[in-house]
């Protein structure tokens, strides 16, 4: 029994996805509850690793108990048991059943990625870990200028100048379907980047955005993004933005594998 | 010189607005806050006395020296410095000269309260605490029982009904100029229940929306609400819903004021 969970949380006081020593972690979380829940250890893989401080709104983690004896439980009452389970920054937010062969990290298709920019006056104590507040407000020729630079960023390149020095990543190619700068709302408080493709390298979200923002505030101009490609140069690049940005926002797979 | 402050926060973290001891509060913020900017103690006087986990989306609260010879800082001054010395669950909006006879608590105008209902199917872990998850989510038909409720209550009444026990105030007649509970956006999982009067006996918005519920679930007719009023009895209205869910939204003065 192979069960495919969709996942929410809030980051904040997460030390990322991944397990590890001393540290509270979101698959930490999931292993307990699986564990409670089917009465025997069980076998949690995610989609992604997420960083610390980083969010979803839409993660997905495979649950299999190593037990073949545990109970089937079928999957809208897994839901109902882990959210009673599990603390208040995760949620379950759906649960379905997949064939075995399914893996939750190689078969997705593609990904969706937002970071949310406080472009208020002030900042928004709502926002706290949630959003990077912008020192000033952006106006709307430097969102302008922005959504033009992220033109160049469509389709197949080497992403290497976008990719945080020391990864051990050899094909740094990747694909980028969609890419844009948008107000929320009619507030014009809150700005929502959006970038979808087939995969993201280590750090590489937070690396387009910092150049973004070097681009809203003139630091570059929008065409300079194709150079920073052909460079391969990580320091041609932007500052890394905080994690605390960052959503997980869409996975998508492939159809077939849900049973 | 005496200053009013437009100011939002997450009541998550502190016991409430009001000063007390041994315990995180918004004024206790505010004050030391203002002495550092001020370079002396200041009155710091605030619009109401919001409860431990309440929100504020537009509280408001004056400052004044005590110091004769305490800086002249102009408003917009104001705003930035406060808000580089507050915590990041404070946030100063907006600041005004005021003459000195303006208080913020007896010259309020209305109030306008909010109640945030998560009404997904899960929880958010986004509104953890900034928002109270129904069990299950509220049908259109629901929702409609709740405003036809909340039409019994525009107007001028005695709402000792809706008045926490205890309560030393002696004359319970408030004024509702509106009531409502409606969809945030599109998505459906937020509602929000507004609520503006000429003022507010203490915990009466919350033991309003408890009410509501217990409309919305059938354990009340909606033509109750008429009944529960005239009773002045405590016990015939509903429960007292969490804090975490109220948001002080609107506070208005005479414009005659601002100096």
């Amino acid at each position: 029994m192979k069960l495919l969970l969709k996942i929410a949380y809030d980051g904040t006081s997460f030390c990322g996805y991944q397990v590890q020593p001393n540290c509270r972690t979101v698959q930490g979380e999931l292993n307990s509850a699986a564990k409670q829940l089917f009465g025997c250890e069980c076998d949690i893989t995610g989609c992604s690793r997420t960083d610390s401080g980083v969010h979803a709104l839409s993660f997905f983690a495979t649950v299999e108990p190593k037990d073949d004896s545990a109970p089937k439980i079928p999957p809208f009452s897994v839901i109902r048991a882990l959210n009673s389970i599990l603390p208040s920054d995760i949620s379950i937010k759906d649960a379905y059943s997949v064939n075995d062969e399914f893996h939750p990290r190689y078969d997705v298709v593609s990904k969706e990625y937002v970071y949310l920019l406080s472009n208020g006056n002030t900042k928004n104590p709502f926002l706290n870990k949630k959003a990077l507040h912008l020192p000033k407000p952006l106006t709307d020729h430097q969102i302008e200028l922005v959504n033009e630079a992220c033109s160049f960023l469509l389709g197949s390149h080497d992403f290497t100048s976008f990719m945080a020095e020391g990864s051990k990543i050899t094909d740094a190619r990747r694909e980028i379907y969609s890419s844009s700068l948008r107000f929320v709302d009619d507030s014009h408080e809150l700005l929502v980047f959006k970038i979808s493709g087939n995969g993201f390298l280590y750090n590489m979200v937070r690396i387009i955005v910092g150049t973004m923002l070097d681009i809203a505030y003139g630091k570059k101009a929008p065409s300079e993004v194709e150079s920073i490609i052909q460079s391969k140069d990580r320091t041609k690049a932007g500052q890394t933005v905080p994690a605390h940005g960052l959503y997980l926002n869409k996975v998508k797979y492939p159809d077939n594998h849900i049973v």
